[in-house]
């Protein structure tokens, strides 16, 4: 039994024996983000119990971990007071995580019955842009000026009681602006008297509070940084990002390619109640459909050609389908490759001059086993050349649209993710019904 | 113009004025994941030009940030005591990471080459499986006993040069068991007699070298932590994995599940070369053959009813092509779930109802609009009133396939990333036809 159901299964049987004081030492020994993992699968009168029985830190430390979903059922179930005071206990870069998931009037609730100061602190983080770097950081960051000593700023340190994935000192000049930073174990190995300024980097890369927070991932993943220090126009500090956000903005955003990809809102989870997801996922069914008919419409012009043979509606769907996994293919890396930051224009020929290739070789051999099928289905020659060209035909497109279409987006500053299969095989639906029936008809007006 | 840009043009243009010392200082001061970044942009011949240039601990750098193919046409068309020259100098987790990209019989000669103590190191790690805690860890690590002082540990720390990522001092009893460690910041606000086991965490996280790297990749972002120790059976400390790692491991499996389900190879990029995924493109697309075949072969079965009424014909692949779209929604929410971990027992029957609950409501609603644009179009209620059913049908199916097919691949231990949509489509692309065709001819019995 892997170890969350067994927290699980302990949580469920100390409640159920009204075992509180057993069980709140069990939920004190038990990492936050396991914590919140396990409440989601109580019912809500449980997981407010539960909830009651943690310390104001952990009880905050699991809010800013839970999923939207669940955050937002509790939060309606717990009391107002209640919930601002342990709010008031939070770094206030995690009280904007849990405050920006509610909805507006409650969270200006919350905001109100909060200590002044934090509650200040967390609007100021609140009017940063969503989905950028001064939204994402924490204000709490430990800097010294370039003339201290590496013993005052030890005791500097010290005395900001900074949470354990603090390594980094910056190093301001006289206006504040970052110049610096020093890793601890610099500042371990070095002598008491120095000045700061002696052993501090040259350099260090920082962001602004508006670099979009996808950039900053990049960097992060790039230079192997910890945390990035984020300023202002001035190059000011403001405050720091540390790894641990930008993890979880490389999952959010992987979650979001993937999920657009396959005709679904970025944000949707496995949690979210069916009304909060109908909307989005019948819109998307709305425009396959609207696709679906157009290729119909191209079918409905060949009807008569169907009429007078009717082993062509047999085979027309396998070229369309053929199109439609060409483009997925050709899409899904030039996607990756975009959202990776891989493909830039000096890739971009290379990468046409592939696709192309692939499509043209791939269906001419995938043409050849499906007309040797149809040949030995129907053993009708010109109706099996036939189909193979025209899957040929299709699969050429397919590589085009594949790489042209998200590339396009891309340039238009549109998501390329959403050019997702419901959009692109829209184009092999229609060429591949046109190309086959029309070829078809072609020759039957020919022969007949 | 983007930084890379403007580092390629300068990079270029130093080239061909055969600048190389100036060169030499550009890329001195450039960070070598921005190196490897711009090489590849390079025609090989410029790649081992830049690359001769470059001091031996950033070429190492260069070289273990590479993507796999630059790496192997790079290291292909440099000498090969030169390039063991500069594994010799890199960490081994590095060499790692180059060596098991090359062939076989390559990596041999370059672990023959190296130095004797280095190379033994590499060849200990590459023993532990790919995608392992053990072939991703640095078995450089910092540990002091629990007897050691602080003042003791500092020393140790100085001693060690670590790199600038070791922020923590690992504990380790008189057996070199693991049994806690203690972040640098407390050694530096620690009195430096104070022995080291009154410091140490109680516990710390740790994995095995058998752990897979995405367990690996869950731990440290659920828990934010910034190095995991790795330990063997008997809790014996072997290495440590950091962060940065992680980040590729979680971006790496990102990228398989995108180009798993879009019907790609998962380690697929867009620099291979058309001939190095030919093979795995060409198979998919030979599974879409079969599977469209199978399809078409349903048709077959109703050819005598498409000759009576072409207007089926048109109408067919609609059902199909919705039934598509759901199934992919789904799969897509599910597949992801499964990788984030969010898809547990409890979670699995409100996803089940969920999924069902969507596939019958959108079905109806789009059905309404199928069956509309089919009334208004063809003026055949009665076809109008079919197609709608099978709609409704089909995408019910889709509910029930894209939920379970995951589920289900994932309990054989299959990554349900491979229920791409070229298979699962398939039952409702068989399904679809299935059911309207047959509502049609059994209607179309009764009518005749």
């Amino acid at each position: 039994m892997p170890e969350s159901e067994r927290l699980l299964d302990s949580i469920r049987e100390l409640l159920d024996g009204g075992r509180d004081e057993r069980l709140s030492d069990v939920l004190a020994d038990t990492h936050p983000a396991d914590l919140s993992r396990a409440l989601r699968e109580l019912p809500l009168p449980e997981q407010v119990r539960v909830f009651r029985l943690l310390a104001p830190a952990e009880a905050g430390a699991v809010l800013s971990e839970l999923d939207d979903q669940t955050l937002l059922e509790l939060v309606r179930a717990l009391d107002e007071v209640e919930v601002s005071k342990i709010l008031d206990q939070m770094p206030s870069d995690h009280v904007v995580e849990v405050v920006e998931e509610l909805p507006p009037e409650q969270a200006e609730k919350f905001l109100d019955l909060m200590e002044e100061e934090k509650s200040e602190e967390v609007q100021e983080l609140l009017e940063y842009e969503e989905g950028t770097a001064g939204r994402l950081m924490s204000p709490n960051v430990v800097a010294v000026g370039e003339q201290a000593t590496v013993a005052q700023a030890i005791a500097h340190v010290r005395k900001a009681a900074t949470r354990d994935g603090a390594f980094y000192v910056y190093v301001v000049d006289d206006h504040d602006h970052l110049v610096g930073l020093v890793p601890l174990h610099r500042l371990l190995t070095a002598d008491p008297s120095t000045p700061i300024g002696a052993i501090r980097t040259s350099d260090v890369e920082s962001v602004s509070v508006h670099t979009d927070q996808e950039e900053v991932a990049r960097l992060v993943q790039h230079h192997n940084l910890l945390e990035v220090p984020v300023v202002d126009v001035n190059r000011r500090l403001l405050g720091t990002i540390g790894v641990e956000d930008v993890i979880d903005v490389i999952a959010e955003e992987a979650t979001e390619d993937i999920q657009r990809l396959g005709g679904v809102a970025g944000d949707e989870t496995v949690f979210d109640p069916a009304s909060a997801v109908f909307r989005n996922r019948f819109l998307w069914r709305l425009v396959n459909l609207g696709t679906a008919v157009l290729a119909a419409s191209v079918i409905g012009a060949f009807e008569a050609s169907i009429q007078a043979l009717a082993t062509l509606a047999v085979f027309m769907p396998i070229v369309a389908s053929m199109g439609g996994i060409g483009t997925t293919q050709t899409a899904t890396v030039v996607i990756r490759g975009i959202a990776l930051g891989d493909l830039t224009p000096g890739v971009m020929a290379r990468v046409v001059r592939k696709e192309l290739w692939l499509g043209i070789t791939t269906g001419l051999a995938n043409g050849l086993v499906l007309a040797g099928i149809a040949y030995a289905w129907k053993g009708q020659l010109l109706l099996a050349a036939i189909l193979g060209v025209a899957l040929v035909l299709n699969m050429t497109l397919a590589a085009i649209v594949g790489t042209l279409v998200p590339v396009a987006l891309k340039a238009l500053r549109i998501d390329p993710a959403i050019a997702s299969s419901v959009i692109i095989t829209a184009f092999t639906d229609v060429f591949g019904f046109f190309s086959f029936l029309g070829l078809a008809s072609l020759l039957m007006s020919f022969l007949l």
